[in-house]
């Protein structure tokens, strides 16, 4: 029972969400992973075709949408992350360290690549 | 400057963890969308070839790997945010009320689509 | 220059049909695989929250749309073939040699994983 | 029973490697629709961070599995294609007249939107 901004706040929502319209049943993880792919690529299909610098002057009008098509993206993965009882936020801060181990910042400073 | 479980935190984390690095570059809304998606589709492909209750026998298996991908999505879905300064939070729930009015409990309970 | 049914002569139309359009520009081969990304959750998506039973209740109804999805992804695919000078077939035989090697009949017949 | 080149004859092919192998319960439409947006997902991973340009300079590089996962996406929409009886070159051919339709030479030439 988190305050506004936490992510359990935002869990807590979101299984009410599903439990109101008894969609378990839907949002089993197969099928929530599949959702999560297709909203990441209703997000990735704001950009088809574009170059960096073309979308960089789209923004103003792409940026409403670019910002609806996330939320999906993050409804679906809260909605795994309940339905599978992960504590995102203990994974999300797990991952940032293997990140740091992995890409030390004096080797990858300015590169994505060795 | 959220408490500890919010979304501004763990987007602050990530914000300086992608600056230490000087990784902005890479970090362009494109190729962020293009990150996220490719996530997306690893954590689907844990779910590949297996039936909703073979998915269900393996998950104490697969948890963990699914934690792991599920992580990495909300990393780019966060850096993306950042770098567009998207607030997240309001995205999300107001997403989620577009959901209660498209979706009322009373014609979509138990069934996804009408 | 193949006869009607060929990877071939499809390929060639399609390079018509990008060419008369000056097209090549937005054909390129990052977009590409951005657009056969997106085409492929199209196509995933007629499949969402339906378990593979109602699938197959449904496929009388939705299999001319899978076809149509179908057909973007492989246009898509063509093109990037096209746009890279990748010998399709080559590399589509190349692969299933491949998978012959690395899937035993003896060791996976009716099993996906080992 | 087409020449070495048509897509019946690769699909006839990919036909025979599913069935040696009892394949055909994982060989699904909803199970394939995923495999096919995996391997999309991993031909788009080739191009992630990079520019046009350096996507460009490192074609030599990338080019062989790049044709790889190109293979793997043909694959698993030939298969799905059996699996589902549907005619993959009267698709792409109708999809082609539809988009010649859609995108009529004189207002889209050397543009991807109007």
């Amino acid at each position: 029972m988190g305050d506004e901004g936490s992510l359990d706040s935002l869990s807590d929502k979101i299984a009410e969400f599903v439990s109101q319209r008894e969609w378990e049943i839907f949002h089993n993880p197969k099928d929530l992973a599949i959702a999560l792919s297709v909203e990441a690529s209703e997000l990735l299909e704001l950009f088809q075709w574009r170059s960096r610098e073309e979308v960089a002057e789209l923004l103003p009008e792409i940026k409403q949408q670019i910002g609806e098509e996330l939320a999906d993206v993050f409804i679906y993965g809260l909605s795994m992350a309940n339905s599978l009882s992960i504590d995102l936020e203990k994974a999300i801060t797990r991952k940032l360290e293997k990140n740091e181990q992995r890409y030390p910042v004096d080797r990858f400073r300015g590169r994505a690549y060795e």
